[in-house]
């Protein structure tokens, strides 16, 4: 039976990927050598982060005032670089609250200085996105999380920064790659890797040039950006075989036609699936529509008394897992990245149409 | 032909290991699944993790008043965790200099509190191991390089902590689990995977349970020890790949005869290859006799005028690779870790005997 994955992360990569890995696991490039025997110092290592790093410049039209980074640790570890790498002591900066994500972005901020949190939808369970924020004069940036894997949610139009010297900075982790956007309105990106990009285990950091090297403070060598943009992320020993990884989820998506081929995609798979979710009298979505993620899809039943954990049995005997919804929201959530086939979409939706006339 | 790679890290990993990744890249325990594409809170995963902890528990006989740790950021980032967490705000702590690493560890103390080098073997291109170090009487810790793999020294005993509220902490990065080890000795092991244990991208913390949680400052989530005890490694997606193939690499080793078993084959393998050192007239060892390194072998010629380049490929032609020395030391070097096959060994061992007579 064909599994369709739905997870929010760690979630499905595409087929061709996970060939490439397995090889790559053996053998690289007739090496003689595993990938993840090979010093990064080598030429075939070294080649391919510059592979990897020309890839998604171009994918992503990535000016050259930009530096592309791979660093280790995660979103979470970016909650703390930002503010000790941004933010000049005893200052403040812009947060807007769209759930767990920005909270723990806040609360890192909160250790460095002091976060203004100038919208939030914490009171109605993070169902929509605060737009029209008033913004700090001062702050020298706004951090946004432009995709809620929990909740949801998705900016679907960035913040104007106001701020002549401010710039944006967003947590992309569950939307990159998903859709075209336009680097010039952010100062500085980042992303982990695990949910359209890659395995676990990299992050990707996109940081205009001049925020780098501000150094407010002394701070941990591994915490510095500048570190990293000085020695191209071979500081130290960079996760390898994570960024090969991310090196032929880009060729894929380049073979799919690159973002814009890839936006068409997504949108009409997240179109097909809210449409069945409006449409079904069993369920609802949670969320306020025009702020609804293409990536993170959650459902709940229309009516109480319903159990959820039958139609997640339901769905697991035909192959469609991971459907439970995050416990601050329950129910259902499909997450249906870049890698998740339209087929398995449909396959959703005929699970749900199955339901109605059981 | 074979092709044996003497990479001082990421270094050569034992082909059943290569074997399972590249299986695992595919599918993971007949889920349908990649493991690269599972959620870290799958249950499988999580069953790896608490495995490869309880593995590599009984391999090292970790009391079980310690805790085991699944990080990211090497060694590098461990530099700074150790005095954030371990050091008292104004207060200093005890280093020995045997090497890059340790310069890099103890910069790091410097930017927290104070570093206090008790020795150091810096003026002599660090080729021996400094001994009977005065201790600070109220240093918190004794921070070590167990072995240095650039100068090819390694300690054969570590340093008695005289301070009783002190601890040693070790860097373990190169040697770990190449011999048993009394961990009842240290505070905190810390340790890279990239050389005896699995891929670049994962770090193993071993921290004894009266030092999580001194919380003696604000510092970021990511960086302090108790987060991720409290999380069993899981606070955010861990490298799970990463630590899929560490799980592999101690299986190996079990299968083996654990470390007991390991050492014997390590001491055979070294000792074969410094008698060659010794014997062969082109050849000599920059490093300390009492001092030098089961797991780096540096050589160099003992004549001037004599080419490295010439020897070097001279050992290519025969599938030796990455022989050359560190640009420090010059030469050659051969690192002989846990998965190098004592083929290979034997191997460069030849050439050395055929490079004679050439």
């Amino acid at each position: 039976m064909k599994i369709y994955n739905f997870s929010a992360g760690p979630a499905c990569l595409p087929e061709p990927v996970l060939a490439a890995a397995a090889e790559a696991s053996k053998q690289y490039m007739r090496t003689g050598m595993s990938l993840m025997e090979m010093s990064h110092r080598s030429t075939p290592v070294v080649e391919l982060f510059e592979e990897t790093t020309e890839r998604i410049k171009s994918l992503l039209a990535i000016p050259s005032n930009y530096h592309v980074l791979w660093l280790q640790g995660g979103a979470s570890t970016q909650f703390s670089m930002v503010p000790l790498n941004l933010l000049p002591e005893g200052s403040s900066a812009d947060y807007i609250e769209t759930g767990a994500w920005s909270i723990k972005a806040i609360a890192e901020c909160n250790k460095v200085g002091r976060a203004n949190v100038i919208g939030s939808s914490k009171d109605v369970t993070f169902s929509f996105i605060p737009k029209e924020c008033e913004q700090n004069t001062r702050s020298p940036y706004l951090h946004i999380t432009s995709n809620n894997t929990i909740y949801g949610t998705q900016f679907k139009v960035f913040p104007k920064i106001e701020n002549k010297d401010g710039v944006l900075v967003a947590d992309m982790s569950s939307d990159i790659l998903s859709k075209p956007i336009d680097v010039t309105e952010f100062g500085l990106i980042y992303a982990g890797a695990q949910k359209n990009m890659g395995p676990a285990g990299v992050t990707l950091v996109i940081i205009r040039d001049d925020l780098v090297g501000k150094n407010y403070r002394v701070l941990p060598t591994m915490l510095n950006y500048e570190t990293h943009v000085k020695k191209d992320s071979m500081f130290n020993t960079p996760p390898v075989f994570s960024v090969f990884v991310v090196n032929e989820t880009l060729k894929w998506l380049e073979d799919l036609g690159g973002l814009e081929a890839m936006a068409v995609i997504n949108e009409r798979k997240a179109g097909k699936l809210y449409s069945e979710i409006e449409r079904n009298p069993l369920f609802r979505s949670p969320v306020n529509a025009v702020d609804c993620s293409l990536m993170n899809v959650p459902f709940v039943f229309n009516k109480e008394g319903m159990d959820d954990g039958t139609f997640l049995q339901f769905c697991d005997k035909r192959g469609l897992n991971t459907l439970k919804g995050h416990r601050s929201v329950g129910g259902f959530r499909a997450s249906i990245y870049n890698a998740m086939p339209e087929a398995g979409v449909d396959a959703l939706i005929s699970a749900m149409q199955d339901y109605e006339i059981v």
